[in-house]
């Protein structure tokens, strides 16, 4: 009998190495990148530094993919961590409120990194996984920025785009700053992503969900507010200066990528996401079907228990709802391939019946 | 005629493409990597997170080249900036003082890491470039942590054996955190590099300089404070996860390769050392002997003026002393050949025989 610890954050997980266990955990694609971004590999010799704010002809590239957009409004950044991080550091650096608006539940790093920044997380819950644009007009007041995350990290739902421009309108009259993390932009399975827009909206996007590149960890933001662009820039380099000019040259790769390879990708998640969706509502659970990312968020009695049970007794990771600010629930990525869903669901089933 | 800007930061001179330049500006070796990390390039096909403190095979290597050192003493960073950049917010998160000493003159970047931290910089003001131990003694009571660079970028000067072991018993006695920035540990001409040791020392550490690596972004920290590293991890976890896959591979193959290299490096930064040393000297300016690193740093008559001067009027990059804390002087990187270093001397000759 092993004994059973307290499993207090996704980090437990980490480094996890047996081929039995069943891993709905990490939001890790398991699809491989496209093979056009290790084609320059064999002929890379560069080595000097990049400049601060990445690679222009990457930033070209990237600016040919969002409106009134050049170069100079983006920064290539260590992932989608390091660019909202300089965010909440560049927005704590600003006079003014110092309460950052974050809708709940959330990204499990969202408050640490509003915390280590300096500021002060306040929370609209979600009504149903969506946005109460009540209880938001309520709180933006008393907030310098608001962290929109849609398509969502842990629910796998996307807000109406009535509710996007309403926030737009909301936060351009009063002035406040819109971080977007946009990370699963491109997968959505209702509609086409839906682009915050405003003269204060920072959008925050990276090529690790897109092309599953994770572990090279390059992200941006962009943004038409030249100031805060700056204020960024100047950040950046003292705190990390160029991002890696090699998975820069790999990124810039991808872009040249054929739409046909991400349609692809997004066959396979909608094929998985109806498959885990389907197979968890026929073991009773209660759970929305998600309209995009790779998250399935199902209520769960006794959740926190439940995560260490099926880690414990049935080799089984899920990450529980309470890390998201959401207790009650359990968070699945179903970023692995059917089979494994197949067997992880009769797990799952095998012990909520003895519960 | 040009119109002359004013130069204020090392950022001005960032992305000039003119062949005509000589710049003694950067901190970039423009020799080559060893060929070795680069071999594992065409066969690369990894792409999956990796561990937040970095590659276990990579941390298990840099253990053999520190004392009491296993893996667990390592987190692998985008470069030493994001190595010093978690030392300092981590510190920040802790109980007690809220004041940094630093050395000066300083690399340009510390007072805005700590600054960005949210702590205050307290100078001590070295004596002929180096610390003087009795100011040292005096202020490091009012601090939470010292940084220490030895060998130092901007003077190019190291400290005395017996100062660092002397900064080791005080800071041990009062239970002070030594921030030691070691970039240029391989690059000293005097004598080897000295480990400062203690419970609560943080080494910085970089594969930039040593191997030319700058634009791929690998640094470290090694500590034995177990409770200092728990922290800096979590941090690192919410901030910008793990570093590049891809560089922590390289940089792997980086520690495999001969002293042999390392030695040949030596011995052509050597030349130029002297070189410019000598060059320098013989057009009447008064510096240190760098013992140490790749920088000269001169007295000159109205440092500001003469950086905008030389640059507009010259066409060559040197920086301003004030950017380190040292005005009236400047800083020179000998990071290019000896035939540009000489052309270099002569243009800054005839600028300074004009004044």
């Amino acid at each position: 009998m092993i004994e059973q610890k307290n499993i207090e954050s996704p980090s437990f997980f980490i480094g996890l190495d047996d081929k039995d266990i069943i891993s709905f955990g990490s939001g890790q694609p398991d699809l491989s990148p496209p093979k056009e971004v290790y084609n320059i590999l064999p002929t890379y010799s560069a080595f000097r530094y990049g400049r601060i704010e990445g690679d222009k002809e990457l930033r070209i590239a990237l600016a040919a993919q969002y409106p009134k957009a050049a170069a100079e409004n983006f920064v290539i950044t260590n992932g989608a961590s390091e660019a909202l991080d300089l965010c909440f550091r560049v927005l704590a650096g600003m006079k003014g409120k110092k309460k950052i608006l974050l809708p709940s539940p959330y990204y499990y790093s969202y408050p640490f990194i509003v915390k280590f920044a300096g500021l002060e997380s306040l929370y609209t819950k979600l009504k149903a996984g969506r946005i109460d644009i009540n209880d938001f007009s309520a709180k933006i007041k008393k907030c310098a920025a608001v962290l929109i995350n849609s398509p969502s990290n842990p629910t796998g739902r996307i807000e109406a785009i009535g509710t996007l421009k309403e926030i737009e309108r909301i936060t351009k009259q009063l002035g406040i700053y819109v971080i977007s993390d946009e990370v699963y932009k491109d997968l959505i399975y209702e509609r086409e992503n839906y682009l915050i827009k405003g003269p204060r909206v920072i959008t925050v996007n990276s090529f690790s969900k897109t092309f599953a590149m994770c572990g090279l960890r390059v992200g941006y933001l962009y943004s038409l507010d030249a100031d805060f662009i700056r204020r960024v820039i100047e950040m950046k380099t003292h705190v990390s200066m160029n991002t890696n000019i090699l998975a820069q040259a790999m990124a810039l790769e991808a872009t040249r990528v054929p739409r046909s390879y991400v349609d692809s990708q997004i066959a396979v998640w909608r094929e998985r996401r109806d498959f885990i969706y389907d197979g968890l509502k026929s073991i009773g659970l209660d759970l929305w079907k998600p309209e995009g990312a790779f998250y399935v968020f199902p209520k769960v009695k006794n959740a926190s228990k439940a995560v260490s049970d099926l880690f414990y007794k049935q080799k089984v990771i899920v990450y529980d709802g309470a890390w998201f600010g959401s207790p009650g629930r359990i968070r699945l990525s179903y970023a692995l391939d059917k089979e494994k869903i197949r067997e992880g669901i009769k797990r799952i089933n095998s012990y909520l019946t003895r519960q």
